[in-house]
């Protein structure tokens, strides 16, 4: 049996989206961050960094955390979602990493400076706005000539980035002025799997 | 035959070092970020988000960019640099995806505020210095416990954070309260490849 450790976060969403895609059974375990439960012992004895989402693997006896790596692990244990082909799969896993590495940690910067701290710093909110702008043009431009990220299937890649994507829209992130990237959106948002996916544990509400 | 596009800096150390390690062949092009060689038509055509490292593999006909990525690459096309026992390897990718996605952003983060810029933003720099610092507190208690980041084996999760802690050294940020992670880096610096791949395409000044 697979335990996943979430809660209703853009990190937590790329698991249960993927596990909905692959119809895997899991057990889901809400960790409520609001609460501080990722703080407490048993959780660290998890993820001595006290993030979600972790993966529990018993029939491997693999715990994970990093949800790059619980996304590979997953597509690797299934086969699916990641190309086979070394070139499709090189760039899936380039534009994997490029969410996790480029992406991914400066839309939490913004979220932090831009919704959640009340100083109103300037200088940090439009440093994050302009990164955060300079990787959704890069992406524009990649999926003007690609459907999904790695090409023509739908992979890991884009439940990485789509992960952030739904939450930028629920925080009033404007990407609508990107259109490759928009439609794009709109395609994976459709898919019956991500729509369940991002109401588990619960549907995010931007607080 | 590979081709290397880095400068000197945190991400690129980690590609010369890993094929330093690996003893594979490559040519190495200086792609001078402080003259803007990054933003040129010629070399956005190989990264459009514009950014170091990229490597070219003419052998396999594959672009690759993200550090990380790369690193994965290179493990995967020589055997060497992972485990392959399905714990120790999923433990090696897990802490690889943590310095990406947990610890590097959040580094160049503290060194943007602390170093480049001229603000003084107080609540980014201690923003970023706590982050970071609870960062080396993870690392260090994981350290604790084993010698290498995967466990026994010297891997392509220790060339990542290395990349990061040797110029966390040059521009000052003191790690030294964290004992495991100190020795760690020690051992890992000591490494003949380790000492060559700093020094190219030249070593690393922090300004
Ligand atoms: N790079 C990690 C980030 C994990 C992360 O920061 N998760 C957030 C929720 S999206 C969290 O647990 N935050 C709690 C905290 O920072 O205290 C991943 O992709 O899994
Ligand atoms: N996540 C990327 C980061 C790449 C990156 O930001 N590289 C820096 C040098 S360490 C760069 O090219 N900076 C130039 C710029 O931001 O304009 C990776 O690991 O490869």
């Amino acid at each position: 049996m697979i335990h996943l450790y979430t809660d209703s976060s853009p990190n937590g969403f790329k698991i249960t989206i993927a596990l909905e895609e692959l119809g895997l059974p899991y057990t889901l375990h809400h960790v409520r961050l609001d609460a501080g439960e990722h703080r407490q012992p048993d959780f660290l004895r998890l993820h001595p960094h006290g993030r979600i989402p972790v993966l529990v693997d018993e029939d491997s006896d693999i715990t994970l955390f990093e949800s790059a790596a619980i996304l590979l692990y997953l597509a690797e244990k299934t086969g699916n979602l990641l190309p086979t082909e070394p070139r499709a799969r090189w760039q899936a896993m380039q534009w994997l990493l490029f969410h996790a590495a480029s992406v991914g940690p400066l839309m939490g910067q913004r979220v932090h400076f831009e919704i959640f701290s009340r100083t109103r710093n300037a200088e940090a909110m439009e440093r994050y706005r302009r990164l955060t702008n300079e990787a959704f043009a890069t992406l524009d431009q990649h999926l003007s000539r690609h459907h999904f990220l790695a090409g023509d299937a739908y992979s890991i890649a884009d439940i990485a980035h789509f992960g952030w994507t739904h939450i930028a829209r629920i925080v009033d992130f404007d990407f609508s002025q990107y259109p490759h990237l928009s439609a794009w959106h709109e395609r994976v948002a459709a898919r019956p799997a991500v729509r369940l996916g991002v109401t588990l544990p619960a549907p995010a509400t931007g607080a």
